[in-house]
């Protein structure tokens, strides 16, 4: 893969299209980074299960909340990573003026709220239900560690997305001044 | 109550000077509703607690968590409506320009994700935990719900926050810029 850095520089008037074209690049790596979170995270807890316990992820509601988060943020960053491919290959956004800018402010806010509420919701119960376990000699380890991992991930997945807010909460003036 | 439609509509020129204060007083509202909810959830988790069974909220980890992003909401919003006031009785910020807009603005981001947090870690407990206590014959109903009531007030905290968030992200560009 080689670096086309020979492309010239877009003319600008009074904008600072290369300020922005530096924030729609961290925002693609962002997005590509929570689609990585989420879809590993994804994995690990469909993989959370104990066969000896007879115990798998759905038995704890906590985490069905979890995963339908999950598969919100999926489907959410899959989307906006579509959405920038395009607009990088055709040139111009689908979503144009305020319209697209407001769809990437609060799209970022709700979704980072919904990744944060699942992976709370994650960590509380598994930190209670634990300690119970344990408390009856069934610590069942491997199974919370999972959800842990799980956990985690869907918070890093969240940071991420944050921070993409905080960029588009940015952008967002710019257009609607 | 009387509707005063008879008063003039504020003079304006080039800048919006009404749709500031209007914003400014919608904020207030929204700190005041928050902070009413966060004392009211903190009355009511601090409550929960059953003799018979002698458990009480601080033996449920996730509760704790709650206390803490509650305690940390309520010294948030009782520092900013400190603030409003005294910009209302002396007509002029504390924090004036770009410092004030971006503390607000990452202020009410920081704590609308607390709040959210507390809440979600607190139900994603519960709902796990009362299954299982349902299940050992010993319900703890009164118990579960107080800290479902207390859950749902933090919840209201949140939306109140992620609301004023939305304001704060709209009127950071127009001292930026």
């Amino acid at each position: 893969m080689e670096n086309n850095t020979n492309t010239p520089p877009p003319t600008t008037t009074t904008s600072t299209p290369s300020s922005s074209t530096v924030s729609r690049t961290v925002l693609l790596i962002l997005r590509v980074l929570t689609f990585a979170f989420l879809l590993i995270a994804f994995i690990i807890l469909v993989l959370t299960k104990d066969d000896d316990a007879d115990i798998k992820f759905k038995d704890i509601h906590a985490y069905r909340y979890m995963i339908s988060t999950i598969v919100i943020g999926f489907a959410y960053n899959s989307l906006q990573i579509a959405l920038s491919i395009f607009s990088v290959v055709s040139g111009n956004r689908i979503l144009n003026g305020d319209g697209g800018y407001k769809f990437d402010f609060y799209g970022d806010k709700i979704i980072s709220y919904f990744l944060l509420s699942g992976s709370a919701a994650g960590f509380g119960a598994t930190e209670d239900l634990h300690r119970i376990f344990k408390a009856a000699e069934e610590p069942l380890n491997s199974f919370f560690g999972k959800a842990n991992a799980s956990g985690s991930l869907l918070l890093f997945g969240f940071i991420a997305t944050a921070i993409a807010s905080i960029f588009t909460s940015f952008a967002l003036p710019k257009k609607a001044n």
